[in-house]
């Protein structure tokens, strides 16, 4: 069989059980997937394509071979490991945070900036789950009409943080709904597995995604803002971000408001999404149609609806962005990535 | 015993029952609780201060002999009752939105416009719960340094919707975790008991709160625009608003982002919110101190933390608010009208 050797790096975990999934469902020419993992999980089996796979534990020599790596496990594996597989031949797709501010390293959303990936020196960085679906969305209105202006607040799904803070949704679900006081639930994870404090997300709203960094920003915040600068390729659009996590295993919805040079009516704005490549416009208030994140699970695309102009601001308007943050936030813009750099004959069969 | 006779209409509600606990918390001087619903809950009783009080049918004469009535039993009640209590010498606090934009109906935050009860003709509005935490937070900030415009995304609680809404949370919420699939989770309330089609809140984010009306917003969001106008007595701040129900059972949260004429350090917004009425400051990034849905229920207060500038606009500014929908959003606000009517001697007792 010719096609690809690709390694799924964090094999075991939320986005990489989803990497299989989507690489099971690619058009990439696929002679071989590896399974790798820490020594913990080594020895497991997981199934891609009906046939059983034994987890193979994460070493240097993990890569010889591979043509393609797909890491999702930290920031600090793929910078321990990532520079190992491309000396070894491989071209990385790397879901951390590990280089995507890196120069020289392309941040990419395929439907929005595909032809950075000539620039690629071995590594792509995968975008933050966030950033990926509003700038799917944006793209199509700033190439029309320009963006100056971003104002972002995020409902964020916990699958985000991880497959065990989905349990600890569960749990403290289960266990505040039996009556358990609020101050007894036992956080162990969320709202960040790395910061000091736990507190419960079961039937709350926690104003913090990953640690806090420079201004009193997260870093999830500076995430949006820096990586929307690096895949727009334009400094000058002012992005204000405030990111939340709410109790909702998978999708992340964005309520987002945007300023544009040029005016657009709301017509106008819809048929440019509507035709937009990873677009699904759901936007139909008489029909009380609008994206949903329970709806979006599962799919490969963006989803938009409530597009309204601001009823004083000119060039104001809101949108309502959901999709799977573990598909096209994660696994699937990954996997799109490769299928880009095979497409576009960025990368070769060894 | 001296002191005003007090009927609460819609006593069997969410927020009823809520009016009960903040009138027996409160410093009014009350003789008498009448307690009033529909027919069907007439003859139930519910202890008031540890006496139970036979719940009566709701009639114009109901209100004979009545000092104050607390109204929060649907629009068209408001708007067939209130009228017969007015003529009954009562005054009437409406927490419906019934009579919130009539002209010579004062539209009241005591923290924020207490002045405008003065000009009341026997009814006086008690804003929508999304609306009264804002202007409780911002109101100190407009003072001090004007506001342009006002950018707010809500995070609201599902008893904003009712008791009966609160069941379905956690009715579908068990369901799903109990392996229905999200189609069969037959959502009979939300997002919207009054409108078409029905939509599960467990695990999710609906971006409707209430009917859509012009220009494709929901009356949610037309009431947060116009009753901020209102309130603060200024239609020039610019209010751009998207609301959203959340699966939270109590505690309304709102990212909001404003800005203002003047320019303010974070430090000084800090220092205004700290002395400011009705606020409680919560906003330490360094010990992940910010305001939580959940830590508000039971509360009074408005809690604000987040507060960042933005990095890119001159006065442009973040804030996290938070507070109990049921007490600041609507029982409490009503009780407090009523406290500060009795303070400036505008209700005597009959």
């Amino acid at each position: 069989m010719t096609g690809y050797k690709v390694a799924v790096v964090g094999a075991t975990g939320a986005v990489g059980t989803k990497m299989i999934e989507m690489l099971e469902q690619s058009t990439l020419p696929i002679a071989e997937v590896k399974l790798l993992a820490s020594a913990r999980s080594a020895g497991q089996t997981r199934k891609v394509n009906g046939v059983e796979v034994v987890i193979e534990e994460l070493v240097p020599d993990s890569f010889t071979g591979v043509d393609i790596a797909l890491f999702s496990a930290g920031g600090g594996i793929s910078k321990q490991f990532a520079p190992e597989a491309v000396k070894r031949g491989a071209v990385v797709v790397d879901n951390t945070s590990a280089f995507r501010m890196t120069d020289g390293v392309p941040l990419v959303v395929p439907e929005v900036n595909r032809e950075a990936l000539k620039r690629h020196k071995g590594i792509i960085a995968n975008p933050n789950c966030s950033t990926i679906q509003m700038m799917v969305a944006l793209e199509p209105i700033r190439k029309a009409a320009g963006l100056k202006r971003i104002i972002v607040s995020t409902y964020q799904a916990v699958s985000g943080a991880g497959a065990k803070a989905m349990e600890e949704l569960k749990r403290e679900t289960l266990a505040y709904l039996d009556g358990t006081p609020k101050d007894q639930l036992n956080p162990e994870i969320l709202p960040c597995g790395g910061d000091k404090k736990h507190y419960p997300i079961a039937f709350n709203a926690l104003p913090q995604i990953d640690v806090f960094a420079d201004e009193d920003y997260t870093y999830e915040e500076w995430k949006m803002i820096n990586e929307t600068h690096k895949i727009m390729e334009d400094d000058q659009i002012n992005v204000a971000a405030t990111c939340v996590r709410v109790p909702v295993f998978s999708g992340h919805s964005e309520s987002v408001y945007i300023e544009t040079e040029q005016e657009l009516t709301v017509a106008e704005i819809k048929d440019l999404l509507a035709g937009a490549p990873g677009v699904v416009l759901e936007d139909d208030p008489s029909q009380q149609i609008y994206p949903q994140a329970l709806n979006a699970v599962g799919k490969k695309e963006t989803f938009v609806g409530r597009i309204r102009r601001d009823l004083h601001v000119k060039n104001g308007y809101h949108l309502w962005i959901v999709s799977d943050n573990l598909l096209k936030g994660a696994a699937w813009n990954s996997v799109q990535i490769a299928e880009t750099l095979h497409e576009m004959q960025l990368v070769g069969v060894k």
